[in-house]
């Protein structure tokens, strides 16, 4: 049987576009005389649809649209993630088998995620029946992403009803290490049941979220048999032997196992695809980047450039008596280096007059933390007048380590419509400024900003260690903390007690921050995002 | 059997303190010889704790509290909402049955909610039985919130197995209807058991939601025995008539019926709660609101006023060559018409010195968008700055329908720690209004301010409806597709298609401002917070 497997990026919400890119992979699958094409779960209006679901006319769009896109299937099955629902509307997150111009069968989803980044026990009902489906005479078991994770799933009751392949429609969104453990537990599960499993994974950005493909086909004897490219479109096509009798085939295939990418390259890839999506499905085409002569800006600014191409990409620097001058050479050099448009916009004039006006009210205190915020806000609302006026949508450059601390101004550097590297740790930005470097041939990031100390350059010499340990140091304990809700307990047998319980500090008084911070791409297995939801209003302390 | 109903305000996270209030209240309900003390759902720990959950620490810390806390019961019965947790770490939303130090029995909620601001599903599991408890020798069902709502609820079997009374304790959130439903419930399951109905509710403000109180018991007529305070702690003790003996009690009590207050008494009495717990559980004193002279921020004051007190609420004037002399004497007169301490501070210099800077960048180009929002960031600057510098919080003045359509700037008076009216619509913080100055013998919020057609003074002679239709229509329009996600076919039937379309394509393009925009007190049955979560990326178009 030949299937071909439609590994495609939607857009949430365009059931008529979603539509027309099925019909065109339908059309590519029969072009490879494919018996079987198979999309991803929810594919028709994308995923997660989220508070959408709640609107009945979106639910009934979207049957609409499946039923007409059901007449273009001729002389193939098809295999459509889209939202179902019933006579008391009651919804289902399902998969539509179509065949023939008609829907022959619906499955719908049994296991429902509801942690992390998942809300689905918010919209759709648990599906009751296990069916399989016949397909070109071949017992076939369809189920949807996390049915196949739970150990007694309903994959094993479509073995005994006699399924000789199973296949999973997924959307599984990327972390670190998602694919590994992926493709690990799809192998366990082929060994299990003896039984070949085709996954077919959306790919594609959604807000914080990445899709990565990488849909992936395992022999029953848990051995890769092909496997979908990462972060683009692919429509992979293969031959399953079976037992039964097949017809001949017009044209033959290569064997498809697409290398997997290596840990950094993936998350280059991810930033890279997930801002791309932000910007060109919100429909922008132009970023503008505040670059500080910094590693943080210097890498999204990369990134942003690797997305959108050199030419869409504008990096200011806003400089004030407190810049360096290597930080301002720097951050020439970096738009120089990456061949993209520079301003420089000096920013002390603005500056002096907030201080002349507040002077009075300032009278006899101290320079703080207020005058140190009063410059970042200012570059925050020039990045804006800038985005205003030319309709660019502002980067901003902060990274996780920073957002976990609130080590970053609120309305100043969080300004922006996107947060690149939000969920990238800071130890993890240098090793992605040298995985750039290394990708061409000259180095797009001088060396003197990788080798510079951090600073934030609001007061005079400032330091990131003045305020913070070192960043090896706090991202290990982040790590824990942010990651994997570790309590002071446990961290204080490996760190010092004192430097864990300044941490948990800084993380906790910050949230009012991150609840206001523009949304940004997950990378780790928690982002400050829909997987973090701490209250603000919390006196939580361990005891 | 005496009851007292012990309508609490604990602090999300703050297990020592809301433990500590909970021996106060056994303390004084034994003062009242009381036989039975109940508190509302999950008070051990708060309500909502969100992720705290996922911290098996705190989980843990919230058992050691509660066994510390069943040392202190002695002489009567407390039911305490805490967290259980089973060998296989599963979580519960519980009720513990207390007496003579030793926790007696557990029941764990049955239905959880997971849908509005609700995600009880991301962390509890369902409890199975559906226990009766003896006390005093009478049988007692006892439930949690949303076990009584669901028809065929385990309150019946609880019933069934020969409870006398039902107590149902809740942490069920206000809004506008929300108390008249609820006893309108409680009622029907009290005329449908033949059954009294004791009914907890907590009271207090945590983040965007604000608990009302109006703890009811009802007498198995339907008839309503007893009502709470709303919107403030209390104590509600009650004689309960049960055909078993009773002993003589110390004290009598006066048959307690307060009296439930009117609908625009209640929302100020929300948003004044809902503004004192944020400030004042997040260790804040004092706050400083931006007066425009505007309606909005004249009622966000007198919130403020009728919250903190005058002398922790200070009002900055900020205005530009846009500012009419009818809007600067205004904000003036409120200031002192409410007695709070008043700041005159002219930006016209500063964003003179932004129109210099970028006067090369903008060279040939009309002025738009861009420089108004300039001018409203320079005040969230402005105000940030005397935040950071005083510690003051900055509330925000956003009402309902700007958030919706997105009139109103992000970083600039979007810009602050509490967004007191967001969930207001335009419409009502006019009604507000007039009630506010209905409660105080002299005009808070002077007339001029009533009346002047409503302006954001960013241009010459701008007024609001040269963007929008009249507040009037868009409220309406709004409260349909935003609350009850009405769709364009079924609003086009009673206004306007071309401006209902004009408003639903505003409402789904400024997702991202909302995204970012502060928290605020939920009144309405969906605000801009938990309970809506559109994604931002976002094509759907009804067809």
């Amino acid at each position: 049987m030949r299937i071909a497997i439609a590994q495609i990026n939607p857009v949430v919400g365009d059931l008529k576009g979603n539509a027309q890119k099925i019909a065109d992979f339908i059309s590519k699958a029969k072009k490879f005389d494919s018996d079987v094409v198979v999309f991803p779960e929810l594919c028709l209006c994308g995923y997660p649809p989220e508070d959408l679901l709640l609107k009945e006319h979106f639910v009934k769009d979207n049957i609409k649209v499946l039923k007409s896109l059901a007449k273009k299937v001729v002389g193939l099955t098809a295999i459509i993630g889209f939202v179902d629902y019933d006579k008391r509307k009651r919804l289902f997150n399902a998969a539509a088998v179509i065949e023939n111009k008609k829907i022959k069968g619906v499955y719908h989803k049994h296991q429902l995620p509801n942690y992390g980044v998942f809300d689905e026990k918010r919209y759709f009902c648990e599906g009751k029946n296990g069916k399989c489906f016949s397909i070109n005479g071949n017992i076939v078991g369809i189920n949807i992403c996390e049915d196949i994770w739970i150990d007694k799933g309903i994959f094993q009751e479509q073995v005994k009803k006699g399924a000789k392949i199973l296949f999973n429609i997924s959307s599984s969104p990327y972390n670190v290490g998602k694919l590994l453990s992926r493709e690990s537990l799809i192998t366990k599960r082929a060994q299990q049941t003896k039984r070949m499993i085709v996954y077919v994974n959306m790919v594609g950005g959604q807000d914080e979220l990445v899709f990565d493909g990488g849909s992936l086909v395992v022999d029953k004897d848990g051995k890769i048999f092909a496997r979908g490219k990462e972060f683009e479109e692919d429509l992979l096509v293969v031959d399953i032997p079976l037992e039964s009798k097949e017809k001949q085939k017009k044209c033959s295939l290569p064997l498809r196992i697409n290398k997997r990418g290596q840990r950094l390259e993936r998350i280059y890839k991810a930033l890279v695809l997930g801002v791309r999506d932000y910007i060109q499905k919100n429909g922008f085409k132009k970023v503008v980047i505040g670059l500080s002569g910094g590693i943080d800006s210097a890498v999204v600014a990369a990134v942003a450039v690797a997305s959108l191409g050199k030419e869409n990409v504008v990096g200011v620097s806003m400089p004030t008596r407190f810049s360096s001058q290597g930080t301002k050479t720097d951050a020439k050099k970096i738009a120089e280096n990456m061949g993209i448009e520079f301003k420089e916009i000096h920013i002390e004039g603005i500056f002096k007059t907030y201080t002349d006006v507040l002077a009075g009210e300032f009278e006899g205190l101290a320079s703080n933390i207020a005058e140190e915020n009063i410059q970042a806000r200012i570059r925050g609302n020039i990045l804006m007048a800038l985005s205003n006026k030319f309709g660019w949508l502002v980067l901003t450059t902060g990274n996780k380590s920073e957002y976990a601390v609130g080590y970053c101004t609120l309305y100043g550097d969080m300004s922006g419509g996107f947060a690149v590297i939000k969920d990238v740790p800071k130890t993890r930005v240098y090793e992605l400024a040298e995985y750039i470097n290394s990708r061409q041939e000259s180095e797009a990031i001088p060396k003197s900003v990788i080798e510079r100390p951090p600073t934030a350059e609001l007061r005079e010499n400032q330091k990131d260690q003045d305020s913070l340990p070192s960043y090896d140091l706090l991202d290990q304990i982040l790590t824990q903390y942010v990651e994997e809700h570790k309590s002071l307990k446990v961290m204080g047998k490996k760190f010092s007690k004192d430097v864990v319980m300044d941490i948990i500090k800084k993380v906790d008084l910050n949230e009012y921050k991150r609840r206001q911070a523009p949304p940004g791409i997950k990378i780790t297995p928690r982002a400050f995002g829909k997987d973090w939801r701490l209250p603000i209003t919390n006196k939580y302390k361990e005891f």
